[in-house]
């Protein structure tokens, strides 16, 4: 069944490459599968964890087909549409919708710097009316540090009010507490709009905050850990729970290692499959000295206790 | 006869669009011919100023072959093949090269920001050994205050070594004095390697020093004055002319307004098409009452003699 709105532990899915930088479907689904099996609610195919501009629209669809022949419930998933162009955003909204995915995840257009909120709204509307479908549930991204582009609460809140049930929520990567705030002012303004952190370390802010959950790429890591807070987010034990969870993104972040590298190489170390440590240009892999030190950086940081 | 290396004015071609934001093809067609008639020696197609980031692959594939149908001479055109995912950008250049056109513009790939020079250089690598072509030619597109991702002199010596003959040539963009003559040691370097610069306000340096002439976005409204000055920057009168030059750059920076957004109302008032006034989310176009400004500003600050 369908869900009328996500709540959950999300991993914005890592996208693997093979030898020829292409998308190693095989263990793309694979990897899927053990994060469902594993912790996660749902997955985010196609954020930026997943590389996903690195990826053509025709890349990302074969991919999502390819995991929905496997099996992989459909309902499950969210779609990563944010491309430059908006012409490409609905083509991909409509694919996600017409293989009875839950919705997409939306980046602005991110070329031109210091496009206006009326800018950006349109470009927004433009996905929405052009894919005409009223299905389409639509998370708005908000990730400023890498799109250059923020996401203002006041643009959030007109894009609530004109498209309501599609315009469905927001994932708030900024790692900015005082934003997050802000987002839940426009989450609790409107019934049904859902508020996602992109950082596991403020998955309980954002629930005490009414938020839904987080979609975090240290969930492809450790999405059983992250799980368990989601869980017992009104423990009384909750805040120790919450900095304990904080180990590998702290450990990770001390290694000044590209964070996207990072989590490929240690699902490289996980799975024995070395492959895993590619990812595609502009991006570079951690060199075998690099993931050792990366490696033992986390074997020391990892706590005895989940 | 195609060209063995670009050299000349340039216009990155303004792309119209209809009320739907579709790319206007005969509206197209007719000012890419304009622009050649009246001084562009050739045409970019979907550089920043065409919004060519706004538009998908197929849509700038469709644009370009409507261009050709109409007669356009193929080896007058430079395709911007600048896409965040390296995939399309192959998928752009074969098409590119299968239409005979001259060659690509290419961006780096621009959601991730400060990626390295070997993420580059293996993105651009990738684009190259991809299209698979020796015919095909490659002009680096340095934009950094657009594109979030500068391109290092070192990178464009290392990239002109490894691909001599198919890395052709840069367009800086940056407007900086000080990098044009970084990257003019470079092309000095490199026997076929050309420099264009992405303002007419410094195409008499650029020739100076040996550049190839200039891919400005003022070539779409005043082509005329700028060759002028390109067939005659050996004259004595030639800074002159420069000063001269920079008249309408300096209006249309002094109104503040986006600058395709003001080349385009221009293209509007001189052609009698309002129409032309469009841009592509998220882009706004100038209202009414911005446009007004902005002619009363041109018309104020027009010289008397070209």
């Amino acid at each position: 069944m369908p869900l009328l709105s996500l709540t959950g532990v999300f991993a914005p899915v890592l996208t693997p490459v093979d030898a020829n930088l292409d998308i190693d479907l095989p263990l793309y689904v694979e990897f899927c599968r053990w994060l469902l099996q594993t912790g996660c609610h749902g997955l985010v195919l196609f954020g930026t964890n997943s590389e996903a501009t690195s990826f053509s629209v025709a890349e990302r669809m074969a991919a999502l087909d390819a995991v929905l022949e496997a099996g992989i419930p459909a309902h499950k998933l969210v779609i990563g549409n944010g491309t430059p162009a908006i012409s490409d955003g609905v083509v991909l909204a409509r694919h996600a919708l017409a293989t009875g995915c839950h919705g997409v995840m939306t980046l602005p257009p991110f070329y031109y710097p210091k496009v206006s909120d009326e800018g950006l709204f349109r470009a927004f509307a433009y996905i929405i009316e052009r894919t005409g479908d009223p299905a389409l549930k639509v998370y708005f991204y908000h990730i400023p540090q890498v799109s250059g582009i923020p996401l203002s609460a006041d643009l959030l809140d007109r894009l609530a009010s004109a498209f309501p049930a599609v315009a469905t929520g927001v994932k708030d990567s900024s790692g900015d507490p005082e934003n997050l705030r802000r987002f839940q002012q426009v989450a609790a303004s409107h019934a049904g709009f859902s508020l996602f952190c992109g950082t596991e370390s403020l998955l309980l802010a954002n629930m005490r905050g009414g938020g839904a959950g987080c979609i975090s790429g240290m969930a492809n890591v450790i999405p059983d850990q992250i799980r368990v807070l989601f869980e017992r987010w009104q423990d009384a034990d909750a805040e120790a729970r919450q900095v304990q969870l904080n180990w590998l993104r702290n450990a990770a972040a001390g290694t000044g290692f590209n964070v996207i590298a990072a989590a490929k190489a240690l699902t490289a170390a996980r799975t024995g499959a070395p492959g895993w440590a590619r990812v595609r240009p502009p991006l570079v892999e951690l060199t075998p000295a690099q993931q050792q030190v990366l490696q033992a950086a986390v074997a020391v940081a990892e706590p005895v206790l989940a």
